[in-house]
């Protein structure tokens, strides 16, 4: 039984990891920190977890936290996990951060899109966590970057086309929507129920951070540098993402679906839509899967793909524990057959 | 491995015995019955399930159906399942039928709310299929009557007090709110996302068939006629039941939330809130929780219960696989550890 | 053309303040205030204003305010009302005041369930601005105290009935239910569409502020004193509230449809349903519109109350405007023959 | 008094139509028809418009309708059109068409995306109804083919860039999303509730119809053959559409919003929003408005082109009476300044 600690378990992301870790049997949640409900269980901040997850809430120093946990996720904003999971791994702990603050290995980079970065030398050694395409180094890293939401859905939709050279990489548009989970748990007038509800946009247009994080792992599929249109935009629902992704197409294709099949043949997390059959994010609402979906329109000689995960789950938490368990050599899948509730 | 067959796959409570088995290690789902989409796979018609329940629908009779499964769920309309299940129970088989058919012992009653009824020998034998009141009888039990979501989250809530012979059981009035699911998966314009979306009404008011179901246990529980007020309503949100319940208090009352704290200790899946709390709908999406609040209000000298379901899980086939549990001497909570999915 | 000005009209009361006066030909709002977002136009915090009430937000004090409008809306918390309106009203203005502070007549009782009161000599002299039942009254006041969201939609529902005397006044039992509009704009956890979405639950349980407001009406109605039980709901909605009323019939009922036709008659915006229907909050949405339906049922000699309004309008900015339109001798419905947007 | 007609009174852009007509008051709406409501109130298909349009449904031959009606809305499926309209344009009626049947002017390109034409002749006298674009043609018009819902949406969007020539038209890539309105009031598995709730997914993928529209138009607009990639996608909410629309750029640009805002000055109902902000569906629901908002992206050397309606309005009964006005001489806004209903 290994000890698991949730940095900052308060917002949606630590709520989702009580909610995964009460159905795995390796592992036991034996502390969770969060400074505003500090004293009081975590069952009482989300009510749901009553009965599951009654484990109290601490405002704890990291000092006082690695004695109290063998493996961490850090699930508080970026700029805060830079400064506690150094000091986590300088414990000897094992850990997931799921901020965007080891995700980047280019420091520049961050610094760019971010802001100054105090821990850089992790950035060399944190492996980013999309065991789709990372796996063997997951299951040898001591940290682990999980990666964004967006990037997520965007890097498994692409994989296979890119791995394969068959499009250009400079023609990539990325049309992507979130539900409002994705925003948080932060008390703030633009997540409220009248603020979104009935309604669409989009925000961030041409300067949302996942950006450059999508283009250095397409880059790194590709072998070329890759330079993407990204476009989110806010769904009036709680969870869900849907990547609908553009590309020119560079030589004759194969059967796009069969293709898609055979490279996820093995991936339990991934299911390819039939042919002429599109993901939708419902079919996916609370489970660890990325339904995938690809057609090739001759008039205009695009490829288009449609991705849907869960935010939470495949996007956040689920990928979390599904890199904990390569780090800690439990099944990939443990904690994480969850089934999607619809309706 | 005992082999489970649901007749009426493709409605959403089929499709949530199949979620929920999928999870269940004792049982295997060897047939899956629906007319409409005879030959197509069952995650065709619902893709949530790709990968996890990918069995084909079939169109069978009776006779073809017990060489195929020892334990059936009915999961069609009340009138068709008179039809079916007694066929089944005489084919040896144990079922639990999810249908309105078999749950009042009064053939009278039934025909007065419903239609005629042509299988009355079995209203005898059946068991109303609540684990919390009835779990020995269940447990015996050939055929079990699975209660409808409404009175399963009003018997619930008023089960202590009634038992406790506290309130005066002629002036309870239920004011009770469903989600759309409640409405089965009929293409009718009544369900259509535009008429039921950003809007809440009443339905079949002082009418509705849940009435005398409601009546006939109240009535069991404290050994007296009980008349109820029910009206049900129609929320804009796929899932969920909340029930208001108001009843005169009669005697000097306990502690409340103590009451229900020890008339439910043993019982799993009733998590009743501490007081001054109440339930939610979304803090029991997709589990087999019943959430119960309770108050007492003395400037009216009136109780207040709050009681919280999943109609689609312990309104439905949640609530059925408990029973199947139950008949089968299985764990009663095999397959049914699903924590709440919030947000 | 009257000059009008809205106190805090950065709310979502205030908006709608704004965006029903745009069409209406005999005021020009000249003035709006607003702390968060001064120096910036009322368009750019509600951009479904653009074009249409591009007036700046100012930060005014009450010597400035006075100038430059005849007419104000008090769109602010209670509390904060107290200290604006009395000076307001001092400097000869007439006053729609949309918070609570001047609805109850009894200081005792405002005291009891709010705070001290420092403004007690207005009571005596506010109008409770329920246009149905003191058309006359307002006509004359200069300080109209608006009616609650859901008093408005209870009052408006048992008038007909209390005014007959035929139902026994202390068996009232109210089960409201409001979108989420009610709670205002304020960045709180408890208002995040996360929280809110895909769920219902009750609030304030026994203890609503609205209560006494309820009861102070209901007993001017019947001449003797109301105690209610009054049960509040927050639905996954922006708008729209619905009240259930339950009251134990105390004589021979004449035919209650008819008795409400004839009761609403000559309102322009009570629509009473034909027997057998009842309202629902999306047909009212946008609109001034009160929609009624009711029933007996026999089984238990209980009277069944449907009443639906939008609570953004006729429970709060519609209504203010109505009243305006009394206090100015406009026509009655200037600016509100808005038709309800459905779907 | 112009007396008007709508065929097809009972889905929802009659029903919308009826709604604005209540406040226009050139019109009188003399004649509403409906198969399956024959001899029911408006009204009570739609209890909204209780005490506005309760005007009886009627089922009626063309012969029965030309004498009831100087005006006709017809607002029933592509297919039945073509039968229709012609008998009422022969009758010396003025017609302004709904469905698809008149917009485009090539019946090869009709009948490769539809079916066979059978009133090709019309297809060469219709005017295509974007008061925007082709303002004069629709005043001499009798026979106005009304846009699409999306087509509305981007070619307002496309417009001033593509009459600058500032891109180049073989990039352009729409990214579109609509509320479920958009599929009609028909009763259909995929537009319940429980199906369409909490979701989001593209449909017709590279096939959907308005493609040929959107061609047809943005080919006048730049004087070349344009191609597009079209991607509808499904909303959780009832109305509203944003497209969302990339082309590269093939000159140096100007200042973008200054371009849209010079474009659209004249404009009434086209509304551009401010550099740096974008629409949102929500800031339009239930009005005429189209907004629109622009970003030119230096890293990828493309503009994104963010454009949204109310679909049931601006994308379909709206424009028809903005069309109706302009081909009766009435002020192009009467019926239509409705303000956005937020929230």
């Amino acid at each position: 039984m290994i000890r698991i600690g949730i940095v900052g378990a308060s917002g949606y992301t630590g709520a989702e990891l009580a909610r995964i870790l009460c159905n795995h049997s390796e592992v036991e949640l034996t502390v969770a920190t969060s400074r505003q409900y500090a004293g009081k269980p975590l069952s009482q901040v989300f009510p749901s977890l009553q009965g599951r997850a009654d484990i109290l809430c601490e405002d704890l120093s990291v000092a006082e936290l690695v004695d109290r946990a063998d493996f961490f996720f850090t699930a508080v904003p970026h700029q805060t996990a830079m400064d506690i999971v150094p000091r986590l791994v300088g414990a000897g702990k094992k850990v997931v951060d799921l901020s965007a603050d080891f995700r980047l290995h280019d420091p520049q980079v961050y610094e760019q899109w971010y802001q100054t970065h105090t821990a850089k030398d992790l950035l060399t050694t944190a492996v980013y966590g999309l065991p789709e395409l990372h796996r063997a180094a997951i299951g040898k890293a001591q940290l682990v970057a999980n990666p964004g939401c967006y990037p997520t859905s965007v890097l498994l939709g692409l994989a296979p086309l890119l791995k394969a050279g068959l499009v250009d990489q400079q023609t990539i548009i990325i049309d992507a929507k979130s539900g409002v989970s994705g925003a948080g748990r932060a008390a703030q007038v633009g997540s409220l129920y009248c603020e979104v509800a009935d309604g669409f946009k989009a925000y961030k247009v041409g300067e949302h951070r996942h950006t450059p994080e999508i283009e250095q792992e397409l880059s790194g599929l590709c072998g070329m540098p890759v330079t993407v249109s990204f476009t989110p935009h806010l769904l009036p629902m709680s969870r869900g993402i849907l990547s609908t992704i553009y590309a020119q197409v560079s030589k004759v294709l194969p059967d796009l679906t069969t293709l898609y099949q055979d490279f996820y043949r093995e991936e339990e997390f991934v299911r390819v839509c039939p042919a002429g059959h599109y993901p939708a994010t419902q079919y996916v609402r609370g489970s660890n899967y990325c339904d995938i979906g690809v057609k090739f329109d001759p008039r205009t000689g695009r490829v288009i793909i449609l991705s849907a995960i869960d935010n939470v789950v495949k996007g956040a938490s689920g990928q979390a524990v599904q890199n904990m368990n390569l780090m800690c050599g439990f099944p990939e899948n443990a904690g994480l057959r969850i089934v999607p509730l619809f309706p």
